[in-house]
């Protein structure tokens, strides 16, 4: 990780962004890599400027990591796989942005994660964290599924699992609910114990605060709490329905990706879980492959 | 609406402020009307600098059609009733603020509503309008229930029920979900036919612009069409039950406001109907009204 580059070695910088971080590479030309980096939250459609900042800081710390300095970032041909870059307003300011890098190349961080799940192949993933997805790329054919966003889409995510477990407290500290395990759960983890401190806290955390708590749904669901358990299995059915969906495309491969895998996949339909295969690299190598393969198209050109 | 003060007549301000618009009225000692003004959304909660420009804008509107001038403001003594200030953080920030007034009060929109409904006599309100919320004040006692906010509360107003047709219908555009005359009306009011339109245009207009669909969801439900039937029967039936519990006061007066008011009543259920009762008077002249007590309570002390 301390090789220093001359400046004519070509090196290929991979980043994927999302809802909570954002993880970049810096590979070489024999697929070697020179340096890994971490920023926080880029998702550019619910905040674009921190979404760039964070995009900088995970550039600069692999180039650190790298053993170089902050300004060969001009040596970098780039590719961003980005959350949220496919709403077209999105992805006008961001072909917009005067970047630091050689080149630059903008995809979905959906299509970078399934380069990287299956290795450059054609395959399909699932990504179920902050937020949820469902994405298959079939005999040169896109399908997105899902992936709406924070509060009305992403069933089956950590944020909506934990939308609706705060909606469950709210209406069981009002009386117009039981209380369960849940509840008590969820006030001990907050450190509060009335409606108006858990808005509070959750007006300030945000989506991540949301997901935050899913894992705590989880353990409760799987201690036998009814509401915990009403919740996880709505999310899970979602997802096996996804997951079915993207297998109607006869992807080779199905990956799933995020933080709420191991915890989601015991509540997944049996013949579902028993399709998903391991990604075999990260999104942020799939990003970099792609700064490759586009290095090497235009060397033949 | 033409009577220029001479500086020496107590002049009381009240205003009513919440996550759509805001209300300003000028009454005087005899409780005349002099003058009344609209400003913007003044939720403090949800963005306070706005909250202080609609309460600035809908003043300066009451004072211009009472005839006087900007500066005369420093001549009013003021009652602010706003959302969202029973949160402490934004209490704080509210008693830091350095009004234009002569003196001012800060209570709840749920109080002044409450005082306005009922003509300065206790009783009982429901909000229906962009959120909802329940309240009583009775035997000098305050119960509030709900008003939780967006996303995670205010279960049967105009955002939750906009929130839940929009979820269904991003459902039925990926194939999850069934598609209903609901799905066609909603993306024909938001002129769109894609998943994406959707989550861009709901993106841009906030919890306002899901509000502004939950008239045609009404409308739908009473046309039979299932999906939306569902999403109102649920969100009447929480109403239901949220005034059931403010009836447990004992209130001598229970009533309901807000715009939603109107389409909700025939799907409360009819023994809850059959105790709500108009209100009496506007949440602004509430607060003006105890900007006028408190200033009685000062000469008599």
């Amino acid at each position: 990780m301390s090789v220093i580059t001359n400046g004519s070695e070509p090196l290929f910088l991979g980043v994927d962004g999302g809802g909570s971080k954002c993880r970049a590479v810096i590979v070489d030309s024999r697929g070697e890599i020179r340096g890994t980096g971490l920023g926080g939250p880029a998702n550019p459609y619910q905040n674009f400027t921190q979404a760039l900042d964070s995009v900088g800081h995970a550039t600069a710390a692999a180039l650190s990591a790298a053993g170089m300095a902050p300004h060969q970032a001009g040596q970098l041909h780039a590719c961003l796989g980005l959350a949220g870059v496919n709403v077209p307003s999105v992805h006008d300011r961001l072909l917009a942005w005067t970047h630091p890098y050689a080149d630059i190349d903008v995809r979905t961080d959906l299509y970078v994660a399934c380069v990287g799940a299956h290795h450059g192949e054609e395959g399909a993933v699932i990504i179920a964290g902050t937020g949820s997805c469902g994405y298959a790329y079939v005999a040169g054919q896109e399908t997105i599924l899902g992936g709406h966003g924070f509060p009305v889409g992403d069933k089956g995510s950590g944020a909506w699992t934990g939308l609706e477990a705060v909606r469950h407290v709210l209406l069981a500290l009002d009386g117009f609910a039981s209380p369960s395990l849940l509840t008590e759960r969820i006030l001990a983890k907050l450190e509060v114990h009335d409606p108006i401190s858990v808005v509070q806290i959750l007006g300030e955390r945000g989506v991540r605060g949301y997901a935050a708590l899913a894992p705590l749904v989880f353990t409760t669901a799987r201690e036998g709490d009814p509401v915990a358990e009403a919740i996880v299995r709505e999310g899970a059915a979602y997802l096996s329905a996804l997951a079915r969906r993207l297998l109607d495309q006869k992807p080779p491969r199905l990956s799933m990706l995020g933080g709420l895998v191991p915890m989601l996949m015991p509540w997944l339909d049996p013949d579902v879980a028993g399709h998903v295969a391991p990604p075999l690299a990260p999104p942020e190598w799939g990003a970099a492959w792609l700064a490759q393969q586009r290095w090497q198209a235009r060397q033949t050109a």
